[in-house]
């Protein structure tokens, strides 16, 4: 019965803390890691402030926890993008449309979790999730080069690039007022270019824009 | 007499503010900002900390001025590397050689600048001199576009997307112990080519790299 009871408090204190940075994230959500507090998750949660730090120890660990958690759901998509069966430039239009458009499906999270001024201990997160990022980019690029889809590139270096250039040209147009329409196709069409792939090869449409 | 003192009172006072400045950057080339502190800055410039306070409100207002002192310099240097003469690929690719060479110069420096964890006031700082960087790019596309160097594309994503490019190549080799001799030279053409610039105008060298 012992065994059976400690189960059972495990299981109430996991759904408890998933329930807390479920409503973590919502205030995210709603007004980045400004609105994210431990008297403000309190209130969003309806727990007391003192049950809060049963389960954080301060502030920047739940902004961090919050972080991760949302963080990891978009590297996970990413990843899954990646598996797009094709060519490189139809696999990395995919996983870059799959990218664009949950970015712009929650503009404000997206703008958090990239560029948010933050507690320093997520700032440490987003390097590490950038690495990640990074990682596999570069597997998606060593497969177009080893196919003769790209041309003999240093692809760690590429594969950083492209992680700095997505995420800057996300938090640009979603900084701004209104939705860059346009955004998913222009970054889709530049990083197809930079990394060498035959536009004959992309399924990528001229956009009529003006400089 | 009395206005000739206080030219001279304000002139000491700025002064001894360039050298706070000065030694506070010092540290930061040395070990980040997590080596500047009031009290190791007190000592490295040997004054007491309650001269410091005079200048500077707290830490987060010293780090975000030092990291604009610093930052305004590579902005000028970037700027100035634009006024360089010749086609658009002779042009970015100058641009690249200077930001690569002078962050490869002080890679601690470059490194803290673009990528420590810091204190959100700093990272307010970031966002700002990031457009600033975006406007220099944009019309540096402009020019090319309009010279006819460039195919008609959304400068404002471009020109964001090459400043996110440029700083996460420079963050993840700089991370690692040996720089890359490779750097200005992969970056230069993933930046080239991203933004259409005709392989033919550009001076670049084919680098013998593995992927």
């Amino acid at each position: 019965m012992a065994y059976r009871e400690t189960d059972n408090v495990k299981a109430r204190k996991a759904a408890q803390r998933d329930h807390l940075l479920h409503s973590a994230e919502q205030l995210v959500r709603e007004g980045g890691f400004a609105n994210l507090t431990m008297q403000t998750l309190a209130v969003a949660a309806g727990v007391g402030v003192g049950t809060l730090y049963r389960y954080f120890d301060n502030k920047a660990v739940l902004a961090a926890e919050v972080f991760r958690v949302a963080t990891e759901r978009e590297v996970a998509a990413v990843a899954q993008a990646m598996e797009h069966a094709g060519s490189f430039p139809e696999r990395l239009s995919h996983v870059l449309q799959v990218f664009v458009q949950r970015a712009q499906a929650a503009p404000r999270l997206a703008w958090s979790l990239i560029a948010e001024p933050v507690d320093p201990a997520v700032d440490a997160e987003r390097l590490t999730y950038r690495q990640r990022y990074a990682a596999l980019y570069q597997q998606l690029l060593s497969d177009g080069v080893s196919q003769g889809e790209l041309p003999i590139q240093d692809t760690a270096i590429s594969a950083a690039a492209l992680v700095g250039a997505i995420a800057e040209a996300l938090v640009g147009p979603l900084s701004d007022p209104l939705p860059k329409a346009n955004l998913a196709e222009s970054l889709t069409q530049f990083c197809l270019r930079a990394v060498g792939a035959s536009p004959a090869q992309a399924d990528v449409i001229e956009q009529p824009q003006t400089a």
